[in-house]
């Protein structure tokens, strides 16, 4: 029997399609990894000129900005889908409302070797990856016009990589986006009633019963969601509450990477390097009132394994071919190499 | 300047990425429209058994049920999301909630002609697959479990349509999904600050400006939305004020029925058989209160041209890189065979 299951922080109905299920090797026609020798590419290093010049970047043999020797290197995305100068300038035209695209769309290229994935990378160097996503989103955050820095990553071609060199991007916005502010909302409403953070509710369920549980260590649960949308949809929650992904401590990032590299191994794995999609929930910055209590921050990975989507991109209501306890037991119960 | 646009209804705000600006041609890589002679196709007439029995067809020439002879059939979904029989047996799992996936869903076919798609059909034709719609939407009311019934449109692979031969589906369900709550919500926070229609009063804005308007009839106004989610997103709405699509009277089917073959030609012809989805946004059903005054139903039509989509999936954020300001006068100004 297919279930209607409600997410209890957006309080979103999904469709657990147990009648049309699918396990994971339905899914293996995923794209191959990148190949070593490409025509060109602009994140490769030696490429440095055909990037916009460098914001950040991490060069453990001190070598020169925009040139070869760095590890990780932060630039301004080429093609920005939003401007870093001038004034917001809201105004009205008619009864709609607008405002300048101002904000900050930077990519953070994670390594000057085109073959490496974050799957394939050390947990010590993802480590550092963390470690420049929080020093952009500090910088940025001194910014009084950004409302939210959406930190994410397209990887495979399906889930949106026009680039296929391992990379991330950061969007700094003037405003919060509306699943945001639902995701607080339902936070806030679960806190009015309870007194309790929902997410730490949802951490101590599923730590307890261990069906949708993938792996954990001291400092983050990895677990599909109950209300899952998509096919080995996976979420890494920090068992510490707190709602902001850059106030994280060293120990903290050294075991998210730990669990974030075990968990990206085990999709690969499972599915074939599938194309996926990851983003960072972390609560708006520069607000006037406080998310501390009630919301948790948390990172969700997003495999795109079906076009079967076609109106949920349009309605926000998802069908979903494979029940979350499935995908869990599948990607729990993989050997991976360490 | 790239802009940040307000949705008025949603709340979403949405960028419109003009930096990035790409034009109808941008887009020309659709593919071919069906073939004549397809391998094996359960929707064409000849193949009735290879479909769950009709529950509704029109048969102009008064063949029997499940042979050859219809032109509009209606049939079960082979692999259905949902279960019509059964109670919901709402229960609780922890701190999570669910219900059994009852529902119908069900698929249109609109015409036992393979080659044939609405963008190809005459106006009558289609005015005939509106009427199915509403005599389905009609008959599905009355059980009082379900709450809103969605019909929708996947069109070419890329849509997400399994099979290429022209149909459509419907999905009723015992919830309201989160994206209608939302939109009901905007609705009606408008209407109780100003005691008017946002929708009404938007037609009112688009057809005296004309900036975005596409094409308009005595009963209808096809627009592009002003914070457009995708490239050549286009709405179709209604002059006059009502909540409910199958409401309608006969000479407003026939209006709709020619804007909208209209509307698909012109998407047709400028983007060259695009993938894409439409979806009717009506009033919830079998409620306790009333949506009357400030709900206005609508049909929208979502092109599928950019895989550029990656974390808009996940956030409901986007960017579109086309101004509907470009796309409704590059539409507007095709000449259109009728």
């Amino acid at each position: 029997m297919p279930e209607l299951r409600k997410d209890p922080i957006s309080q979103r109905w999904v469709i657990i399609a147990t009648e049309r299920s699918k396990r994971a090797n339905h899914y293996k026609s995923s794209g191959p990894p990148p190949q070593a020798e490409p025509k060109f590419c602009p994140f490769c290093s030696g490429n440095e000129d055909k990037t916009p010049p460098e914001i950040l970047a991490y060069r453990p043999d001190g070598s020169r900005p925009n040139t070869p020797g760095w590890h990780i290197r932060v630039v301004a995305n080429k093609f920005p889908a939003l401007r870093i100068e001038g004034g917001l300038n809201r105004e009205g035209e008619g009864i709609y409302d607008k405002m300048n695209g101002i904000g900050a769309h930077e990519v953070i290229i994670e390594t000057p070797d085109h073959k490496q994935t974050m799957a394939t990378m050390t947990d010590k160097y993802v480590e550092d990856i963390l470690w420049s996503f929080r020093d952009r989103i500090l910088d940025l955050k001194k910014d009084r016009r950004f409302r939210f820095i959406l930190l994410f990553k397209n990887h495979g071609e399906a889930a949106g990589a026009s680039v296929e060199h391992s990379h991330s991007q950061l969007i700094a916005l003037p405003i919060v986006p509306r699943n945001v502010i639902d995701e607080l909302r339902g936070a806030k409403d679960y806190f009015d009633q309870k007194e309790r953070c929902i997410f730490c509710d949802i951490i101590r369920q599923e730590t307890a019963s261990k069906v949708r549980l993938v792996s954990e260590n001291d400092h983050y649960a990895c677990i599909t969601p109950y209300a899952a949308r998509f096919p080995f949809e996976t979420w890494i929650l920090p068992k510490k509450h707190g709602p902001f992904f850059e106030d994280s401590q060293r120990y903290e990032f050294e075991a998210l990477a730990r669990i974030l590299c075990d968990t990206l191994r085990r999709l690969d794995k499972a599915l074939n390097n599938p194309p996926y999609n990851f983003i960072i929930h972390s609560a708006p910055v520069n607000q006037t009132y406080h998310d501390e209590d009630y919301y948790h921050w948390h990172l969700q990975i997003m495999p795109r394994l079906t076009n079967i989507a076609g109106f949920e991109w349009g309605t926000g209501f998802y069908i979903n071919p494979t029940p979350p306890e499935e995908a869990a037991k599948f990607l729990r119960e993989l050997e991976i190499r360490d």
